[in-house]
Order: structure tokens, then sequence, then C-alpha cells
């Protein structure tokens, strides 16, 4: 019916295509990148003919050097990867840029880089595939703790219909140092993750909260009078605990079907947000009895063995409301994994047992969406003592 | 009371700031870009010591070469610029790049670009301030039309409340060629502008949609078989449609409290999606009674004026569903504003009356914000006819 138009939304397409190509025609400068190939390699392309230096970083600790053709197209090949989905940047005689050839942009606050996926033979828990989805509320307000808008977003599970009866569990779920609010989100799937366990019954329908995870305003900016302050350092911790525990959480309990008490209210975190998880629920063991740290890192490294206790006074007595599940994870190549190993020893000094996951894996996002992964089927159980 | 930590935490910060500089330390590799200065011109700076040329693309058509001083540090200034969001990249011998240093990127299937905002005295109307917000809501489904997993934002007024009583007009919002579905909030700052009108008493409560404006899977991505493809050029404009009528509005009718009837539904977008907007609404005068066109390409232009007919033969007769408001706006300076005022004349020999608006601007979202803020308070008024 519409075939006359067929050749003008052509002269469109190519005009786009004849901008995009500006100011120069070279194919060579469009080289495809990432190209993942069956073998689970990757080939990283990049045009770029008079630098003298140019490595691809790339989770999991892998950097390799790039190899520049006559074409001035650099490029190089990863040996067979895991599946997952890989960060990574170029470093351009010192510049660290995403892949211009690649739109999937990691967000984060400090450093430009470009997610790229491996897939696997079946899909991968954290894939969006054809099963119920829940779906991802992104709310606005003013804190006045912090001073400034805010935002944060809220994971509802698929069975989740606005003004039904149910109520669920909920869980905190908290970004490292300079992510944004939206990383749980878009770089580790945690709604997915979420709605694949749900789907196979391996996990409990539950409403999560992701806020952002800063006291201090511009906390993790570029060139920020903030940055490496000692003691607006301190200031964001203290703060991030006020504007959770006071602002975030009064209003999801308001306006979700929460279900109140310590016994259906989770945390959990990766990095800072491990470090934040563990402050934030020990020291307030009436409110949550759940608690999960992934790779925590800040808080406790380095702090001597009696110094632990001034950061948890209370944990000195035994209580009735230890939490139910202390879920302590970290990778192992991790450089935060002595840390971590020395605050669980002090911790089982006190008589506490919590449970310790040590994996493969550094300081990224493939640890992370598999810590999520095993931990949230733990979530909520009746009858569980961690 | 946690003093002991602070020292701790210093070291924390200082090993990611070490992190971030590798694999060097030299300051100049970090320079300060974008920077706002108060009379509002823009210093751009990018370390790239052997680049032999570089030039800063910015939204508005603004195209500068930037200077290299002998640290490596590529620099320029602008002049003075309208208070606004811009959008732009630099091209590094041919090559587009986002700004490493700054991570405020612009979301975009085909071109990498960063963001930076000149700050009016007072608020813009896309800014978030202390007002009420309304919440955006992320969906996923899966399409059968696409054969392919989709996602669509909701946007929900801030009286909203789930499962309260009233009902609100809904607008489906198209995004325009290689945008993705979060386009008009994460670049349009639609939900903010929304949420400034609806305080200001200028537009009324509404829920808004905005989908993923693709018939064809992969249709904009970079390397994409389809691109360019007459065929396929052709079935993402008829798809589009089909997805849009039959899966994204029984979707959002049955989950959101949504007003019945086409007096109740509005339909506007911008470039590609204005002529999405054209081709669904005028072909479906029965389902949209407001309609709003920004920029509108592809569709239409170069087409001769005696093939409109064929795009749109129902409009050779008078019918009483014409739409209430048909808005057709385009800058001055848009490669489409010809083609845009050549459909007008032939609508008005037909005796439609568009509301025909002119600005000053190109193809760009400073066009596009405005648009929307101009066109939000014409809607869903009684006694209005276009």
């Amino acid at each position: 019916m519409k075939r006359p138009i067929v050749s003008l939304i052509l002269l469109l397409t190519w005009s786009i295509v004849i901008l995009v190509s500006l100011p120069c025609f070279a194919v060579t400068m469009f080289p495809v990148s990432p190209e993942t190939h069956s073998d689970r390699t990757i080939t990283f392309r990049l045009f770029m003919p008079f630098a003298h230096k140019i490595d691809v970083s790339i989770d999991s600790g892998i950097s390799l050097p790039m190899i520049k053709s006559d074409d001035g197209v650099w490029s190089v090949t990863t040996r067979p990867l895991v599946p997952d989905i890989y960060g990574y940047s170029f470093i351009v005689d010192g510049t660290t840029i995403a892949d211009p050839m690649n739109t999937r942009y990691k967000s984060n606050m400090l450093t430009s880089a470009s997610m790229v996926e491996v897939p696997a033979n079946t899909p991968q828990p954290w894939d969006q595939t054809p099963i119920p989805h829940g779906d991802v509320h992104h709310h606005f307000y003013a804190s006045t703790e912090a001073n400034e808008q805010r935002d944060y977003y809220v994971y509802t599970p698929p069975e989740f219909h606005a003004g039904a009866a149910k109520r669920y569990p909920v869980l905190f779920l908290l970004h490292g140092f300079s992510d944004r609010a939206n990383a749980w989100v878009e770089i580790g799937r945690a709604n997915f993750i979420l709605d694949t366990l749900i789907a196979h019954g391996k996990a409990k329908p539950m409403i999560v909260v992701m806020p952002l995870g800063y006291g201090v305003s511009n906390y993790a900016a570029h060139g920020s009078p903030n940055f490496g302050s000692a003691i607006l350092t301190q200031q964001n911790f203290d703060i991030f605990q006020i504007i959770l525990l006071t602002e975030v959480l009064p209003q999801v309990e308001k306006n979700y079907p929460i279900l109140a008490g310590r016994k259906n209210r989770a945390i959990a975190g990766l990095s800072m947000g491990g470090s934040e998880t563990l402050d934030t629920a020990l020291n307030h063991r009436d409110k949550f009895a759940w608690v999960g740290s992934f790779s925590m890192g800040g808080l406790f490294n380095g702090v001597a063995k009696d110094d632990y206790l001034r950061i948890f006074p209370s944990l000195n007595h035994k209580s009735d409301s230890a939490p139910l599940l202390l879920w302590i994870a970290c990778g192992t190549e991790d450089a935060f994994f002595p840390g971590n190993q020395k605050f669980i020893a002090w911790l089982q000094t006190l008589g506490m047992n919590p449970i310790v996951v040590q994996t493969p894996g550094g300081h990224d996002w493939s640890v992370w969406r598999r810590n999520l992964l095993n931990f949230l089927p733990l979530l909520f159980q009746e009858g569980h003592a961690g």
C-alpha cells in the first residue's frame, strides 16, 4: 500500500548514513567493534591513526595491547572468555575512552567504559528472556539530608499488581563507589536475575529498593573538591545511612505494599555498598535480619582488630536480634580479599557465624551478578539461621 | 564515634585514585572537561598528545577546532550559549568519541556523545527542582510482532497513586531514529517538563507512554544488515504501528488507569517518531485526537504532491473524526524544514488546518524539549479545535 515511499525513506536513510560518515567516507573509520566470535573470543577495533600506544582493559583484569594496521585501525582478539557481560575501555596514550563504535555505555561517574556480552549456549540468568518480567520504577525526590534532588529505583516482581492486597518482603540493594543509582539494573541486571529466580521458584517474590549510595553530594564526581577529603568521606557513610533510614525507607514503605519488621527486610551491597550494608545492618539489627556484603571495600580494610568494636560497639553483647543471614562474599583475586577475611575472623571470635563465600574473580560485576544470584534464594526463608 | 576509620577510608579513596590514574600519574591526562563558565561559555579539553586534528561538534550545529598545547591537552572555549542541555562529541582524526572526562553519556544507538548543561539564572522547565515529581516506570515484555524482547517507559503524574480511582488521558511519545526507548526521559527530560507544567497548572495530569520506536529488530544498530534496506525500512514503519496499537497500547490500558476513547488519547514524536506519529494518527483518526509532529523526517520528505494520498487515502474525504489538534513543528534550520512545509501546504489544500510552528534551531533536542513544553499545554482541553 505504501510502496512509492520506499525509495524516499531510503533517501532519508542514506542521508543519515552520509551525515554520520562525515567528515570522510573511509570504511576504516567505522570498524566493527566489538565483534564477538562463536568461539567466545572478542575482537576489539579502533580507528586512531596517529596514536602511539593503545591497550584494551577488560573486566576480570584482562589488559591487552592493540596492534595498528596500515589503515590506521588498531585491533586485538582475546582468548576465549567465560560467557558474561564485560566492561572494557580503550587506553589511548593514557586517556581512557569508551569504545566509540559500541554505544552500550557502562554508566559510571568516574570511568568511561563500554559493555560487551559473550553469549552462552543457553540464556544466562541475567538475560531478558521470554518469562514474566517485573517492572523497574524510577522515583525522584528532594533529599533534606543531602540537600539536593535525588533519585532511586524500585523493582516490583512480575506478579505484583498495584492496588492488590498482597504484601512483599523488601531488599535494599546498594551500589559501589562511582556508580549511579541505576547500576544494579543497567550493569548488574538485578531485575532480570530476580525475574529468572522467581520464575524458577528459587527466590521469593520481593520488592527491591536501589537508592543512590552517597551521603555527600558529588562525592564520586570527577574534579569534585570532596574527593579524598577525610571529613567528607566519613560524612558520606554517616549521612547515607540517615538518608536510607529516614528518607528512602519511609517513602517506599508508604508507597509500596511492603511487609513490616526486620524479618521481612534485607540489605545487601557491593564494594562501598558492602561496607554501607554492614555499617547499617550491624548497627541496626532491629531493622534488618538478612544481610549480604559483596566485595566490601573501604570501611574495614586495614582496620586493626581492636578498632572493629569502635565501629560496632554493640556486637560485643550477645543479642536476640542477630542477623538471620550474614553472608559475606569476596572474589579471591580482589584487592579487598584480605581485609574481608580479617573482618570475618573477628566476627567469628564474637561467636557470630557468617556464611563466608569465596569465589574466583576480582573487583567487578562478573562476581557481583553471581553473588546476587546465589544470595537471593537465601532470603526470607523460614527457619533459616545464618 | 568513627574517627579511627577515617584514615582507612582515605586509604581506599586514594587507592581508587591511583587505580584510575594508571598507567601514569600526569595531571594533564585528566583535564577538567567540560568546564561551564559563569558567562555561559564552555571550555572543552582532551588529552590526546599524538592526534593531528580534533574538533568538538556541539548540538545547534556548532563545530569548533580544538588547539593543542605543549602538554598534549587539546582545548577550545565556545561563545556564550543559550542556557540548555547540549550534546557534543570530539572528532579525533575522524573518529567520533564521547568526552572521556564527562560521564554524562548521551544514550544513542549510533553515535558516541556526551551531554553538558549551561545553567540559566533560574531553573529550566526540564531541571529536577523541588516540586512534586512523577515516576518513570520501565516495563519489559516479549514482542510477538518484532520477535524479540522489548521495553517501554511509562510516566505517571505526581498526583498518581496506584489503585486510586482517578483515570487519566494518555500521550504516546515517540523518539527519533537511532534513539533508545529511554531517549525522551534521559535526553529530553520529558518527565521533568511534565512535572513543571503540571505543578504550574499549565498541563493536565496525564500518563505518558514511551515505546521503542522500531518495527524491525536492530534497525538502527551499527553494522546491522538491515540498515539502508528498502524493504526493511518500510517494514520498520508498518510493524512499529502494529506493535504500538496491538501490543503496547493494550498493555498500558490494562495496567494503568487510562481514560478510553480518542479524545483522551494523544500521540507525538520527533524526527522518525514525527513521521510515525502522522502515519499512525492520520490513518487511525478514530484512535487519536491530539497529534504532534516535531521535525518529522523520512516519511514525507521529497514526496511528490500526488503521492501523499497514497499514504493517507482517507484524508481525501471529509470526516467527523479529524484531529482536535494537529500540531506540526520544525526548526527553520532543520534539513527537513522544506519537506515539512510542503506537507503542511498539502494538508491545507484538503481543508485541514494544522497549527504550524516554526522555531529557530536545527535537528536536535534543544528544539524538541521546547516543542514538548509548548505542545503539552494544548492537550485534552475541552472545546479546542486545532
